[in-house]
């Protein structure tokens, strides 16, 4: 049988153990896999472009453990009433190949997103950082100030969207959690005096979110929202001036923030600076950004942490995907016993 | 809700429709996705290799529907009482990107593997083809003698395995039948008289199952089993003397049989014999050869008959491997609630 994790239970284990510490154990585990990131077998994402969005199979795998997350791309699906993106995602043993886990990915690819963002932070922003900039109110919004609240100690936060509903939405779902919010009348306005800047809107262009004199010295920005081709976040000339942190270069160069600079514009991959290889902030001056596009060992961290879970609190059905037939090599009996 | 259709939902649709009519009918889909071959988007599949095997993800899509399929090999599983193969498959819609069916693919793609074979010799065998050879008698014999008892009107059996284990399995499976069926004491007996071969050992190396001797004129031959890199069954004699027809010929001239000729070896692509371009057999005395891999279009053609028919036999079950959220921008709500 086959373990499969869908949304009902997904939810159910966020409650019995909680959304920060769910959010701080994942961040654990991702950061366990960016330790041994050299392990991690790195396959090309297949993606399947149509008129209205993609589909991408984003696989990888280590030693003992493969994973893959199915994932479209519709922008237009809002307009239905329906998820721009979701996912669902696929763990397996590499010794048989027989998959172990199933389950659905799009609140778990949220998580896992807003986990690795406060992680990165934890290592590039300065560690006195309290206050925190969002601008863009959407999906990932409320994931991202949980995380940071819980694994960077973000106390206060300074809010824009250009859309009043979504502030109102964000504003609901955060009363009561312990942030001390100020509403910004603009993205100027939300950045000032902030010690983090996290960007995560979803406008699908190259927009200017941030522009070059918005952004202080000493700031880290969290940039998720510039994530695929012809969709970025922030002005080149930020890119110029700051410290540029990736997951993996070669799909970074396309999709995040840096498919504006030249091919060998520098950056330093997270993993080297979490391994102490390389070294992260240099100064209380320096401006660090994370240029986050989210990397399959991510999702191979976010349903490692699944399984390990799931087995913990049993929020999990078992599913006949895969037939066992008494002899292998009698599928034929199976099917008409 | 994405649907589902585990192994017991398969099994049970089979036996309510009964094997040869699932047979017949899903030979028609694949047929009819041949027929519009050139719609289709092909992506080469991602493999993942290690020591012990391999896992494979197989997209391919038309105008409306995604598919892709999950696939392992690991030869060494039959020790530890595995299957060497499992599968499972997900069919999506296009403008949205939303999974569909998610659907287990060992018995599947079993089932499909016999409908392309027994469509296939539809076109290429002599059409008062009723003797069929068959050496290998491993999970897929019975399934092609079905499909080749139901498409081709194959009554009369001529049988091979080097295992008399596989031997009696395959008689047990197929008492009852309605065959003839004689039991042969090598695979040079087997063949006398035959007006179809079929091979479908399980071999993992370069074997001579069919040395071009044993090869009489007007014969079709089905080579199903040598179907990866270092895995053949025909001496290269035979290739040069007979009409090769191939399903992808990028992929077979890696996985299948023609692996031992030079890369212009000339090939007919099948789905342009069935579309009336290119003529299939041209004489009685012909020998032709359909060197099957397996393609990712024949999966899609199976998990879209297999969605049609479960909706008609209600066997499947609706699972929350998405999110539904009430706004689309709120998952946070979603997962708090």
């Amino acid at each position: 049988m086959v373990r499969y994790v869908g949304v009902n239970h997904l939810v159910q284990l966020v409650h019995a153990i909680g959304l920060p510490t769910v959010l701080r154990e994942l961040a654990g585990y991702i950061e366990e896999d960016f330790l041994r990131w050299e392990t991690f077998e790195k396959v090309p994402r297949v993606a399947s472009h149509s008129l209205r969005g993609v589909i991408e199979l984003m696989p990888t795998r280590d030693a003992e453990l493969y994973a893959f997350k199915y994932v479209n791309g519709h922008p237009d699906n809002t307009n239905d009433g329906l998820q721009t993106v979701t996912g669902f995602g696929v763990m397996a043993d590499v010794k048989t190949g027989y998959p172990k886990l199933l389950s659905e990915m799009t609140l778990l690819t949220a998580l896992r997103t807003a986990a690795t963002s406060a992680m990165a932070a934890r290592y590039l922003a300065r560690s006195n950082s309290r206050v925190m900039a969002v601008i863009g109110l959407g999906a990932q919004s409320e994931f991202q100030v949980t995380a940071f609240k819980e694994i960077v100690g973000i106390t206060h936060l300074r809010i824009f969207d250009v859309e009043d509903e979504a502030t109102k939405k964000f504003l609901k779902n955060i009363e009561g959690k312990g942030f001390n919010i100020h509403v910004a009348r603009s993205a100027q306005d939300a950045v000032e005096g902030a010690d983090i800047i996290t960007t995560i809107t979803a406008d699908k262009r190259n927009a200017t979110i941030l522009s070059d004199n918005m952004v202080g010295v000493g700031v880290h920005l969290n940039a998720v929202g510039g994530d695929c081709p012809g969709k970025t976040e922030l002005q080149a000339d930020i890119l110029l001036r700051g410290s540029v942190f990736v997951e993996f270069p070669e799909q970074t160069r396309i999709e995040g923030e840096i498919q504006q600079m030249p091919a060998d514009f520098p950056v330093t991959e997270l993993w080297r600076v979490i391994s102490g290889e390389k070294i992260g902030r240099k100064s209380a001056e320096e401006i660090t950004i994370f240029d986050s596009v989210g990397f399959a060992i991510e999702d191979f961290s976010a349903l490692r942490y699944l399984y390990d879970r799931s087995s913990d609190t049993g929020f999990y059905a078992d599913v006949d995907l895969l037939t066992e037939p008494g002899n292998p090599r009698d599928l034929y009996s199976l099917l008409m016993s």
